[in-house]
């Protein structure tokens, strides 16, 4: 199907979609909620009831939370397997005092549906899966298609990870695909080309077994807080380079293209600095501040504490001091590995008469990153060209999604991320909404990027 | 008065010495608490009509808090002046549940006064008070003697320092003498030949308005947390000396016989840990551990804060940390020229984008030491050698006794802290105690200390 057939199909089936929209919205499918474990179910159930008349093979798989939807559909031989992930799940509707309208009474308002998840995600994955349905319905959909929609996702990795890992096999695909993203602010259509890895830990350096009299101790002993202060310090140089041996090794350095392409959404300190309240100058000055989130990995403590913080002061050594630690990785960088080097390099410089502690030492998931000549991200460079006048903007985020960071290397395949998220929606705040247009976009995209991928 | 005629009074007069400790115990003077406002002063008044008919012109000095007690007795021509300083108030009872007899309810069991202040001043103050009752019914005191007893020690200093300054004049005194220190664990008599000085401030570094994602933003932006971090390392070399421009500045060595004297009380680092949990290893190694804090500076971090620290990992880049720092400040080293040369030093090393601000800025108070061939100090040397069979023990404090810091200054005097306190005395916890033995001991040196002090 061409985007004209695509856009008066749309426009025919507008209300109907937007009807079976809401019906999807309104389950209250909050995963992190205990007392909304059967909305979830019954949402999962909801999907699977959808997605079976439109030719798809479906199952529920039961996790250690939520069960995970799995539906799959056999395309024509010498074609290309896509797996498409979503999610059900969304986010406590708190605070829910907020809202103009009721969370999950979904309310189309000037074109905008309003709803927790009208947006995250179940408003980009049900774009997808009317586009889906359409080239079903048109016998257009030539590629073997598996459907992955879990229900865990704004909970965390760890009920649903060990399923995927049993489940490899049924994830084999040559295309992971996934509408979670967002466009840049422009408006213009846009493709996520990387994400970091992450890895998180915590470090707690001990000394004294109680708080002791800094008069009667101080400089006579080693303070824990200063000590890890300063362990913290030796994990960088002064120029803002990690300073951890071994930690840039085999580190992808970007391409001339990438750093143009990534280059071209530049940052603009003043309205980056309206919006943070900083500017962008920390890290590798030999950078730009797009480059240094985009293509470099960084080790940032999340929290530092230790001893007094009340008003006025306290003279203690306190007898321990801890901070959370986390480090965003590149390719090229394995997470267990660079988590080693980490708490090595720290192990190795605690001062004598202190012992470090590491613990909650979680190596999250590696970072991925496309390839710009590959066929597939040619297609969606193709077909965003056709569905929009804007240039399409290309991103190297800083953020890791875990899931994403798993599932191309699970299914073997590359990462195709394409979504049309902007801030106004609001997502994971009060009032989430997504426009019919943006609905309308990713439906085009959907459509025409599975519709164009041909024999290999 | 010789030390026979004084144990001969002491073993005469014990029974109305304990009776009268007892009745001064009695007053519930907690200096915190708002609801013992009239104990404070009922024990102010006790004390003038104690002093009153030893000859001592009396007046309360009110104070924003509690009154102090300002008591003058003229002595002979070119005969030195003596401030002595003792204070009424005691710590909260709190945990009165732990306590075996009630807290303002003093018992003697086995040789032993349990009460809440039995030591801490009321015991060491009254043996003082006694001997100074002793002489002056013989006639045998010759100095001018001042009294000075403070009902807000435990409180701080904030209500008495003003007064204290406005009363220069009075306070005027060659020698200031106070019994609130404690002796060496043999049970030496001990003179302590020092203290250390005090500054305390809070330093906050921000940068973001808000909490940033620290994939988002990660290596990108300069964290305050890991930006904190390097600013306190950089307070030290890594040898354990501060890093500050112009802190050792005018430091006063100490001199031969001091090193020797303080390392005759040498630290065991297994007694030590076995006590605190750590080693004695931290700061300058070439100095002895009893050398760092007994006449060396330092300065510690005495709390951090920042960003997340619950379980699990939270990963964002906190918009502030803050950090509570003390410095310990010997002879020669002004505490107002160094909180500035610190935080001069911090700001200096602030990176770029981020913001330092100094709060709670207090100047505690200088250091004081001793001069171990002063006359008074060799009237206390021989004195002490009198009154017990172990050699004397000189002890140069880490610690910081604020008022102790200024009273020297204020009266253009020299300090001698001579006290029997001991571990065993559980002074700021429940049941107190001063044994009659330790009472005695105070009772002897005052009155032969007082009692040898010979015309200028």
């Amino acid at each position: 199907m061409n985007v004209a057939q695509l856009q008066a199909h749309f426009a025919a089936q507008q209300n109907r979609f937007v009807r079976e929209w809401q019906d999807f919205l309104r389950f209250p499918s909050v995963s992190t909620n205990p007392a909304k474990t059967e909305d979830c179910s019954a949402c999962a159930r909801w999907l699977m009831a959808h997605l079976e008349p439109m030719g798809f093979t479906t199952r529920l798989v039961p996790t250690s939370s939520h069960p995970l939807v799995f539906a799959e559909r056999a395309g024509k031989k010498n074609h290309p397997t896509v797996l498409f992930y979503g999610h059900y799940d969304v986010q406590p509707e708190d605070p829910v005092e907020l809202w103009k309208t009721p969370p999950f009474e979904p309310t189309l308002i000037n074109g905008r549906m309003y709803a927790r998840g009208a947006q995250d995600n179940k408003g980009q994955l049900f774009a997808a899966l009317k586009a889906i349905e359409t080239l079903v319905q048109s016998n257009a959909l030539n590629c073997t298609l598996k459907i992955l929609i879990e229900g865990d996702e704004e909970k965390g990795l760890t009920p649903v990870l060990p399923v995927l890992q049993m489940e490899k096999t049924a994830l084999k695909a040559d295309i992971v695909m996934a509408a979670d993203t967002s466009a840049v602010s422009s408006g213009a259509p846009t493709i996520t080309m990387g994400l970091r890895g992450i890895l998180t830990f915590t470090a707690t350096l001990s000394g004294p077994d109680h708080d002791l009299h800094s008069g009667v101790h101080g400089g006579r002993i080693p303070n824990p807080a200063n000590a890890l202060c300063r362990l913290i310090t030796s994990l960088h140089q002064d120029d803002g380079r990690v300073a951890v041996p071994g930690f840039y090794e085999g580190v992808h350095e970007p391409s001339v293209e990438e750093r143009a392409l990534a280059n071209a959404q530049p940052i603009d300190p003043a309205w980056y600095q309206s919006v943070t309240g900083v500017l962008p100058v920390g890290g590798e000055q030999q950078y730009t501040p797009v480059e240094r989130s985009g293509f470099r990995p960084a080790i940032d403590l999340n929290g530092i504490h230790s001893g007094y913080g009340g008003a006025g002061s306290k003279t203690i050594i306190a007898s321990r001091a801890m901070a959370k630690i986390s480090a965003r990785i590149v390719p090229g960088q394995d997470p267990v590995r660079i988590l080693q080097l980490i708490c090595d390099h720290l192990q190795k410089h605690v001062p004598p008469g202190l012992v470090l502690e590491i613990s909650e030492a979680v190596p999250g998931g590696p970072a991925i990153r496309g390839n710009l000549s590959s066929p597939a991200i040619t297609v969606a460079r193709q077909v965003l060209s056709e569905i929009s006048p804007l240039p399409t903007a290309f991103l190297w985020e800083g953020a890791s999604v875990p899931i994403l960071s798993h599932l191309p290397a699970l299914a073997g395949g590359e990462a195709i991320l394409v979504g049309f998220g902007s801030e106004q929606d609001n997502i994971h705040a009060p009032n989430e909404s997504y426009s019919i247009e943006q609905f309308r976009l990713g439906f085009l995209y959907t459509g025409l990027f599975l519709g164009r991928l041909g024999p290999r």
